[in-house]
């Protein structure tokens, strides 16, 4: 069972102020937990129904430190962030790490993202392609937000998420700069070797121009259609498939 | 003002089963509203504050019959589906057409998708790329639930959603069907020229045997990282672009 003062501990998770404060996050669900078990992260709490653990013991066990809180499912409802709340919750450490800024290979740069979905996605999106560093401006979503983590599927373990302003990163980096507007190059007629930067704008706004008087190049996916514009992750996924695969 | 009886009729349009009885849905937020009044789709309640009403008056008298509501953004929050209330909400009649199955150029062909989220995205990407037709399964996410609404920006006033058991629209065409699975063909190494559906399946269990067996191809998305599978509308973004524009 959980306590009152472990249900208070884990809710204010939720809010960035108190990841911060506390250097945890909330990863949920019986995908996300595995994924996390199976890594070397430290895991602070396991809480889970009887059945799960009895399902994942090994796992739960590699982690001898993490205090493990059985409950029943109806008890996760008190302290989930899901909709459907799931058979199990896990409290994990925010990683005491110096991140280095990438000098070479691909890199995502991600200028104001505001929602978690998309930025978890493109987490995502980075893991599928071996993307491994993405650069985020810091007015962007907390990469530790529930909601990112869920959408990230267990992303995190493998993309190294660098909080850093982006005029400074991209005025100190050799890489060449692809920045997704909607007057750009033809993103189909680009042959962009092995490295470099795809740089992507808020969902609303894209770019601002002092970004764009940074890039080495502009690019676009062609509209066929009537949309105003793409989604922010989908983009990123076009452009990532297309720059880093030919 | 909202009367209680109006409050409790948009209220119900959060819901499939009221949805269809009263063959009407609900379309939020400034840019959203602005798309669907520009149409000569026959909307049913403009509710909006009186500063929306007075910057909006001209789209807004276009639609005659429409009953308009004056309300103030706080009265908003009573009836709203999104987190964030915006000064307008729409209640839009459902067109009453037949749909014809498209039998030429390109179409999405979607199983199962379950997230409102990534159907309306879907709905967007084949509005950015002109893809005119969409076919889904029954078990789709209704095209008119309010997230659908919100995530398609508008793009169900240029693409047609269909509902069709996929078997039997499959069996029927001539069109190629490329099938997204995980073991497929290289998509980068495929020319489809100008016609053809791309299949894609549930987020979690993707396609089925039976489904996979009548299409044309398996294409995939070369993964170079450590993620399972890509999100499913991130997936039919990629494989739009590449299929549908070289």
């Amino acid at each position: 069972m959980l306590s009152k003062t472990q249900i208070k501990y884990i809710r204010s998770l939720t809010q960035q102020k108190y990841r911060k404060e506390h250097q945890a996050f909330i990863a949920e669900g019986d995908k996300i937990a595995k994924e996390w078990l199976m890594s070397d992260q430290v895991i602070e709490f396991v809480v889970a129904t009887d059945d799960w653990l009895a399902q994942n013991h090994e796992l739960v066990n590699k982690h001898s430190k993490a205090t493990i809180i059985n409950i029943k499912s109806t008890e996760l409802d008190r302290v989930t962030a899901l909709k459907t709340p799931n058979q199990v919750l896990l409290v994990v450490k925010i990683p005491d790490v110096q991140t280095v800024l990438p000098k070479d290979g691909w890199v995502i740069g991600l200028s104001t993202i505001q929602d978690p979905g998309n930025m978890g996605t493109i987490i995502r999106i980075a893991d599928w392609f071996g993307v491994k560093n993405i650069v985020c401006s810091a007015d962007c979503v907390d990469q530790y937000n529930p909601k990112v983590i869920q959408s990230a599927m267990g992303g995190h373990l493998r993309v190294q998420v660098h909080v850093q302003e982006l005029p400074t990163f991209l005025e100190s980096t050799d890489l060449s700069v692809y920045a997704a507007t909607l007057g750009g190059e033809n993103i189909h007629k680009i042959s962009a070797g092995n490295k470099g930067i795809i740089l992507i704008g808020n969902e609303s706004k894209g770019l601002s121009d002092e970004l764009i008087a940074l890039a080495s190049h502009q690019v676009t996916i062609p509209k066929g259609g009537g949309a105003e514009s793409l989604n922010a992750a989908v983009s990123t996924g076009i452009l990532t498939a297309l720059l880093t695969q030919r």
